[in-house]
């Protein structure tokens, strides 16, 4: 019997995806899709793409509880109480927010302010299926990663683990879709269209979520492209000892369906609303070079979820992606 | 001795353009800058691409009607006060705004409602100066052309003298600098890229404007393209009789020094940041079928209000273009 | 049991979108992928995004006509002999060419030049499923529309099955993987970026293709847009007469799984990589606007590809699509 | 008197923008303008932006050498034999190639290969007139730098000179247009469209020609942005000491004309067809993050060329720029 699934958040990007995905997936039932400011419109006349015929409804936990599974789409801060909410009415959830993703609440509330659900940090996995597939499947609280933290985390973890991470500097380009729905001015196309903009330089809250993950102090720093999805990771690694690195990579990810190691630089067009991420593997004197892209999102949101959700209830990892 | 210009709403687009264009011009002296929602800030901070180190103000006729000429650079509505307080002070303008390019007030009142200086209208010429540079150079107010008639009539004006209109669709492309500086959502990267909108179809209020100038009637039908500026309006006309149309584009423009009649159909890049409007025409069975370009903040808005200056006070017409 | 099909000329962008589409087709076997320049090299190397992971071969009547049906995506010319040969040995073709499309051969050698394989005109069924879903049922060789066509006659057919269609304008724009893969100056970034180009102005090849479905003479005139695939036809129909033709498009597509008429202008990013032509309908004084958007690589050639293929074999209309 | 220049190779993006910017240049008279494949069409037919209504003839120095000073805008490899018999008639010589700008000729022979005229070598002076003025002032042969070295250097020195630089990553970003106008499969719209792609990883021949001029070791890594021209240089510097580094900055260009040093991130849009180079120095803990913009056809190829033509006669640095 499938099970059901609701989606808090449907009305931006990654919460549409996220419908569209479950609306067609082959198992689990797309129950009920939940928007603020968009609420009593269809979620196909937000989003035509998705092709998701469902009302958008203000979110109430009374009456959209009654699910087997929720996915989370709401901004940090606001997603802690959602996802406390439904965890109390018994609600699998994968939250795409970043409140559940740091082990550390001192960590959280450096980076983020107050955290709305403290007493769940403990509860939550990091929802990397590649690192953490076992705990995902046992899990009822799963934090999807960001964006960034997915691609540069699959870019680096062959090389932390082996113990040759020395220095990092992630250099990562985005496609605009990464800074969400609403329509500010430096998302305005005539301030995106031919120009590369850093921004948040030294303090991009992916960073400690990376390091997390890897054990490693990166510098890391994201640029915004005329592009409307997809992610380039460029990762320069200065390692802490000379080693052919490739065999790390074919050993890591030879078994993964959805990661994929390649000899020239890995493109986005080729992981454009997919789930697979992309790398390649760049020895140059002195360091590293590895390049990783996958679609802002898919792999590094909505398509996760999914493959975290099909994770969660025992179903074949790819199913529906 | 040099004549002083003020820019009044130099925060947009095409204040700032008409900014720099002043600021730079040979003759003219840029004594004032103004912006409602950015006094305070300098203009090259704002728009850094003007290199004009003046502040901002908040517009006051009391401080700012004290120089020869002023381009007023609202939306239409907020344009009109504004024009007949500084028109009272004895400042000469080209206003940038609808609120003064049809000769009708009624035709006025149909598209845009109510007229905030009636009075006014008849004074105003219309500062499209291959049609009317005469008139332009005696003129105290100068309604500068929106910039798909500035195309659309440069485009037709041969065929229209000659007789030759018949029925006549207009089909543009506009980049999205056209739309304004405010971040909506239509003008979202996300929404724009990868994709062209048509707009307003059957009540884009540039449509009496060409029709007054051409004397024809037009199916005009704009396309937002995912490009920052420039324009290409695509003419299809049905002629009245079978005629060599070129000779009439040579005898027109021959001796216009920004309209360039070329063989092939012309590029939005060739006239990008120019005056210049690039034409071609191509008779093809049943059809003339003429392209125009035009960059849509300069030739389409700026520094065609430039060019109406410099014949309004005389000098000669390219200067500081 | 599944049936067989290879894809002749598989390394250009309609090949390989096929045959990614019929590799993960869950009824049909993808059997063989031949290529000109590109043979020897695996199809997913060439095109990463298609996944499939065969080898690219010469084509060999001998070796390839072992398969039930073959797509033939060669150049109109190269198309006509090797659908020939093919159909010799039993295979049911769907050609992706113009050298089935137009049923007049004269109108054909004014157009292309000679036909390479005449005789076989007459069988061939021009497949537009929307239009003649029965005949592309028994065809053993199906032409499949190109992508102007295939747009432009969805969004009109209603109107010349009603006799409405007067005077007619077709202003397409199209993304630059409908000019092909070979790298030409025309398709250079640089040359294609901030601009939009009009080409073949009053001599495009797909003229003759939308007249004769649609029964009525059109002025088309296709533009390039910086977008790499989508497409937007701009219809402008002088009526006959007057009638509300809502209910003409009502009736048409209500039933039509892959034709969705729309309130809005549609857009290329809701039809990019899926099998839907999108629609609206926009009566205004004295003529009607009709609109329509494809995939240029999709509904305009591949998926629709794929639709015939479904509907000659018995199959699922929308099945692996 | 005008001096009188020749620009060699005008048919390039580079040569284009150098004879564009000499055509209208107060002081300098543009010539002759050569091109290989293009001789015989006019270069405002083959690059209309320019409006330089000159024939582009077939290089002959015997024709050819009658100028004060020549603009040498050929391939590396092509251009040291045409600049040496330029010399030998006392032409004197701004050179876009990398031919001249390496000082050492064993490093040139392992970057480019053999070298077509060693004995010139000795004579170059690396025409980045903000660090060689002087000497560009009384050079004869003047090697303009490349693109990157220009945003990279300007980017760096002024930690370079205080003795700041430790390990150096540089990962830059460039438009198309720097790669060139020759039409190859990686320059296709539809194959830049929507991607990043990093390229020559590890082994880029800007390298060494960084490091000349920096005194110090990078790693240095280009990428492929989907944008016409602009260039982002993102410099990621640890540091040998603490230092308050941004007074480097002020005293390094507080003078200089064409040097701004902003707050926030420098855009691409905001040096496009100018010869500014724009900086931003943003401390992080553990290192110096520095990014700088430029548009790599004018202040990173040509009005470069310009800037320093003018020295080289005594002219004012910005004239015509």
């Amino acid at each position: 019997m499938a099970e059901s699934v609701a989606v808090i958040g449907a009305a931006g990007y990654a919460g549409a995806v996220a419908s569209a995905l479950l609306h067609r997936h082959p198992h689990f039932e797309l129950a009920h899709v939940t928007a603020r400011s968009d609420a009593g419109r269809r979620l196909d006349e937000v989003h035509p793409r998705s092709r998701v015929p469902l009302m958008l409804e203000e979110y109430d936990v009374d009456k959209h509880a009654d699910v087997d599974a929720a996915v989370v789409a709401y901004p940090h801060g606001a997603a802690a109480p959602v996802v406390a909410e439904l965890r109390e009415r018994g609600v699998r959830v994968v939250d795409l927010s970043a409140d559940f993703r740091l082990h550390s609440r001192a960590a959280y509330e450096d980076w983020y302010g107050e955290h709305g659900a403290p007493g769940l940090i403990g509860d939550a996995v990091y929802g990397l299926p590649e690192l953490h597939r076992d705990e995902i499947a046992g899990a009822d609280l799963v934090a999807n990663p960001g964006c960034y933290p997915t691609a540069a985390i699959l870019a680096l973890a062959p090389l932390a683990r082996a113990g040759l991470l020395g220095d990092v500097v992630i250099d990562a380009k985005s496609g605009v879709s990464g800074a969400g729905r609403d329509p500010t001015a430096d998302k305005h196309f005539v301030a995106v269209d031919e120009t590369v903009t850093p921004y948040k330089v030294g303090r991009h809250r992916h960073t400690p979520e990376i390091e997390q993950e890897l054990g490693a102090t990166v510098t890391f720093t994201p640029h915004l492209v005329p592009i409307a999805h997809g992610e380039l990771v460029s990762c320069y690694v200065a390692p802490t000892r000379e080693e052919d690195v490739r065999a790390l990579y074919e050993e890591a990810y030879g078994g993964e369906p959805w990661v994929e190691v390649v000899e020239g630089p890995p493109g986005m067009q080729e992981v454009r609303e997919t789930n697979f991420c992309r790398i390649s593997v760049h020895p140059v004197p002195g360091r590293l070079i590895v390049f990783a892209t996958i679609d802002n999102l898919w792999k590094g949101t909505s398509s996760q979820a999914v493959q975290n959700l099909n994770l969660m209830f025992g179903r074949d990892e790819g199913e529906g992606l």
